[in-house]
């Protein structure tokens, strides 16, 4: 059997990302990403990729990355632990479309590591639809609870869960999206070995694609007034205020001296605020707010 | 003598307010304020005003408060205090020009008092040009000196620094405009009374209708290609990010279940983003970016 190390894994997520980069190329059709190597001073880098002015696509970035270093104090502190190296990897994605119809996607998958031999996977995968469609909120839950069945018949509710709490824009008290699955510090236990977690990981990952390119596809023509791009960009505001009042990665990112581009490759292209706007009675905006909740049960919804 | 007390601040910063709202509406020519009245379940309300799709100003807001209760944690905390009522009163305003030749402005004034008898005064303005324009700083700057100059010779120096302090995007190692004056818990001390403190604040109040006016008229007709409304988007996302990232009163607002929408009526109408973008070698955008440091002696400049 194969070893699973932090080099198996890199180049596990490396070719992740490659996958993943093509098949969004072949559902854009048009635009084809940017690459850009970066090095982290203290140790290791990245490989950011960002799309823009695509035919589906207007802004979206699919980042990979490999660090190490001193562990932040932050997680020191956390763990109760004096000083330990961490290494750290992943790949991180956050696609804008053009069309309102289609939904903001944000997935990541990631792998830490410390000196001390404690070391988890975390990750997820969640949906922001500008206007919330049952039927493609049911699939996309639908897809992620198979994902999570074949390895633990507990993980979908138990991550699904996790997600309606973590994507909570609290100011707002609405959800970002519908949320989707969430989950962190997955280490070894009782029922789970380290190769168990690793696998699902790795479904997690592979499930991302396809599930992003059939709600895409099944969009990409729909029309749209101007009133409803409107919406999208006051629907992105919102996805702004998520990420940088309450994400905790974001958050983390920019407090340690992240690398700040490839942070904020997650901000729309464009963004709007209006002062206290109210959907119409009835409209299709009022619709999409009331689902804008946790605990909805989207797979039987 | 007429003693200052919470009701006469309060009769002052209404005033206030009323006076700036018509200042800018003579400015503005087209829009004029709306007004939203609010109460705070918790005690005490508001006055939020917002102008939108104006002549010179795109959105802004000219927000009074008045609120009182019990006081957060997390100032009890700070000052080591188990339990005590507060009152907070204030003015706030950003204003969000079209022309991308308007700077942003930021004006608060406030006053803060607890059950107990401490009090203080805090509040500031600051500038954030898309371009910065040497002359119309030194004239923004040497403004704030001179109402600072009246009360005490230090007061512009150090709270100038404070401003270059505060107003400082960390995660982009930039400051979000050319400064200004900030400045927090000033209380009684030896060389200065509770009329002194009022004194100062009032005269920072006043000080902001005649300075934004005289910068938005000099700017208003200036002419702009499609190219520099789209500095003024990036720059306006770098405002969000300040905002939402750095900004004490906002992130301090929306933990502690504040008025979402007047905390967040400081969020321009749009704004961008674009991954890593550089502007050109020798351009004007460039030449702002190398203005956006501490530390400029922008009186002499």
């Amino acid at each position: 059997m194969e070893e699973i190390n932090k080099e198996t894994i890199v180049v596990w997520l490396k070719d992740l990302q490659d996958r993943i980069c093509t098949s969004l190329e072949e559902l854009d059709g048009k635009s084809i990403f940017k690459e850009d190597l970066w090095e982290r001073p203290e140790g290791g880098g990245g490989r950011s990729r960002v799309i823009t002015n695509g035919n589906v696509i207007e802004k979206g970035g699919v980042n990979f990355s490999a660090v190490h270093g001193q562990t932040p104090d932050k997680i020191l502190k956390a763990l109760s632990l004096d000083k330990a190296d961490f290494f750290a990897t992943g790949v991180s994605i956050v696609l804008h479309p053009n069309n309102p119809m289609v939904p903001i996607i944000h997935m990541n998958v990631r792998f830490f590591e410390m000196s001390n031999g404690t070391w988890w996977f975390g990750g997820g995968i969640d949906l922001t639809p500008h206007y919330v469609i049952k039927e493609d909120a049911s699939f996309f839950h639908q897809q992620l609870k198979n994902a999570c069945d074949q390895h633990d018949p507990n993980y979908y509710t138990k991550f699904k869960k996790w997600a309606d709490d973590y994507f909570f824009i609290k100011h707002r008290n609405e959800t970002r999206g519908i949320g989707g699955i969430f989950f962190d510090r997955l280490s070894k236990d009782e029922s789970h070995s380290k190769k168990d977690r690793w696998a699902f990981l790795q479904s997690v990952g592979n499930a991302f694609a396809p599930i992003y390119v059939t709600l895409a596809k099944k969009h990409l023509n729909d029309p749209f007034t101007s009133k409803e791009k409107a919406w999208q960009g006051l629907r992105r505001g919102r996805y702004v205020e998520f990420n940088l009042v309450w994400d905790k990665g974001t958050k983390f990112g920019l407090d340690t001296n992240g690398r700040t581009e490839s942070i904020l490759m997650s901000m729309p292209p464009l963004a709007n605020w209006e002062y206290s706007h109210i959907p119409a009675r009835g409209s299709k905006e009022e619709e999409t707010l009331n689902f804008l909740k946790k605990e909805i049960d989207w797979v039987n919804a």
